[in-house]
């Protein structure tokens, strides 16, 4: 074990994975309220590097699908995790050993330890993105190789879908279509593997990145986002302030843009965001500062806390930042999978410290 | 074992079907196709009643979901109903005894037969309707408390869903999505029981009921619409021909409506069907001739062959009649689920037989 998930490691957390959410991911104040209750009633979750773990015990990734403007008021009810165990187990005659954050990124890094701790499951220091991304098969497991199924789906009402497709597009159109129905969010598990496989198909970790994250904005005795700059070497792209948001729920998304007006040494700029679930590219007058993969955050300019895309509004001070994402989305088949025109836009992916936004 | 399928009893369970089908449950042409090949290749498939078999063998019905205009040209591969079987017998542990149609109209009274041969299981003389239905849980199943899970769904690629849900009303809601994702179409099965739980839980009969229909209309000498009528004691509501078709495939079902303008003896009469998959009300000048759950089947004037809904066309000769649904959608649960006001309509349901139509 590498460490028990106390509450201040949660709170830390949050933070950590609200800033590695590149705006997505889902709320991290409900989850942490979630993840913190669990703790206070079953005790802290255990923190487990894979390599403890036997090579063939079961590890299951699960999370939250769907829109997070929609997490925000249609809550799990607590039983979710517990439902999606008992029917992998059901499905591969095998015991659940860990639990893993499909991403760490937003509430999606922190729900995972609400449900572990009812279940008395540890936590892998490890998950599927080093971020978040609005897709299913955005994940590591998919570029190492990994089935997504079985995946299994389920609501707050208790109703449950076993997905067995031939690809991760279609376990990706097939989810999103049931969790729309659902109300637009749900919970579900893909990509269940043994810890061996796990070692070779994760962003290790990531849970004790974003503590340390978390830790180093809590820490800093002042300016906080230049602290966090520091801690992840992040390029601040403009500080300003929030001058126009759309943003539509629709498809089991939020997509949308956000546009940031420059303040103080940054006045007379305009940068503008747009969004599928997280931050996709910042753009200046045309030219691309920063797109996917690497991870562009809203953070507030006061507090350093990252605002998720589904919490941004007009008049907000921020300061938005940039930074590299984990190398494995750098691969050709990475960059095939997650970067820009893998999200229908007409333009090569570039590395953020190569970019015009890494030189201001 | 009543009698065996073969080409003959099929093509005649075609027709019947079609009849049966009041407009819907997928085009019986292609199904007959299917149905003959099938038979050919592996021989005729045994018709068997619920009573022959032991209490405690387990029924499969299945069938086709989603618009019959799609099923036209979005055929199966014929691997659907073996990968159905393979996933319930592994999911409830049990070895499926015979096929049981889900509707015994349209298609889809013919299709499970084509499964059955390849998989040398017999058919049961009996199906969940009596006739087509739009919405999964419109099925006598459905009625006797069956539950329809678990349910699963598969396409043509080889993606399979299994869905456990808390309600009928869900499992369509999920199911229809999901077909909505694979093209508008795709096989299902729901409501799996033993032998004794379908004795008092589906309508009995219905496969000879359909043969005997389709026989009636071949072996007609002349007048196989009379010859029809008298078989099945319909009423005739109107001669005449399509004056005007509108129709729209989406969301999973077609629908719309069809004028036909009244000739000879019915020269000046205007009767408008409804319909969503099958023909749902008949109406002349805002007056109800008839309604479901009764049937309302459109025939070609000649050959008194049923004409699906997806296959009316403006200048067609027909003649539409309308006769009584089985008894148990006459009760008060039967009406809930499949009269009039379950489709919308701001009327209660009145028999075939005591409306304006059955006076013509």
């Amino acid at each position: 074990m590498k460490r028990l998930l106390d509450p201040d490691a949660l709170r830390a957390l949050a933070r950590g994975c609200a800033v590695l959410g590149a705006g997505g991911g889902g709320d991290t104040y409900v989850a942490l309220l979630q993840a913190l209750q669990a703790t206070e009633d079953y005790g802290p979750v255990p923190l487990v590097d894979l390599d403890e773990l036997p090579h063939d015990s079961l590890i299951m990734p699960c999370g939250g699908i769907g829109a997070p403007t929609v997490s925000i008021e249609k809550l799990v009810n607590g039983n979710e995790g517990a439902r999606l165990r008992e029917q992998l187990e059901y499905l591969t005659g095998r015991q659940v050993t860990a639990l893993l954050a499909s991403e760490i990124g937003g509430g999606n890094g922190v729900l995972p330890i609400a449900w572990a701790a009812a279940m008395h499951l540890p936590l892998v220091d490890a998950d599927g993105m080093g971020r978040a991304f609005p897709e299913i098969p955005q994940v590591t497991m998919q570029l190492a190789g990994i089935s997504p199924s079985p995946a299994v789906i389920t609501d707050e009402r208790g109703n449950l879908i076993v997905f067995r497709t031939i690809s991760g597009d279609w376990m990706e159109r097939l989810e999103r279509a049931a969790a729309v129905e659902f109300g637009g969010a749900a919970s579900s598990t893909e990509f269940s593997m043994t810890a061996a496989q796990a070692r070779g198909a994760t962003v290790r970790n990531s849970v004790s990145l974003a503590i340390r994250i978390g830790e180093a904005i809590a820490g800093a005795e002042s300016e906080p986002v230049a602290a966090l700059i520091a801690e992840i070497e992040a390029f601040r792209l403009v500080s300003g302030k929030i001058s126009d948001v759309e943003r539509q729920t629709r498809s089991g998304f939020v997509r949308g843009s956000v546009v940031v007006e420059g303040l103080g040494a940054d006045a007379g700029r305009l940068i503008r965001l747009e969004l599928q679930n997280e931050n996709l590219v910042a753009l200046e007058r045309g030219q691309v500062l920063a797109s996917v993969p690497d991870l562009i955050t809203v953070l507030d300019a006061e507090t350093a806390d990252a605002i998720a895309t589904e919490r941004i509004r007009y008049g907000q001070r921020v300061t938005v930042i940039a930074f590299p994402c984990d190398p494995v989305w750098r691969t050709e088949k990475g960059i095939a999978a997650t970067g820009p025109r893998a999200f229908g836009y007409d333009f090569d992916y570039l590395p953020v410290e190569g970019l015009a936004g890494a030189t201001t």
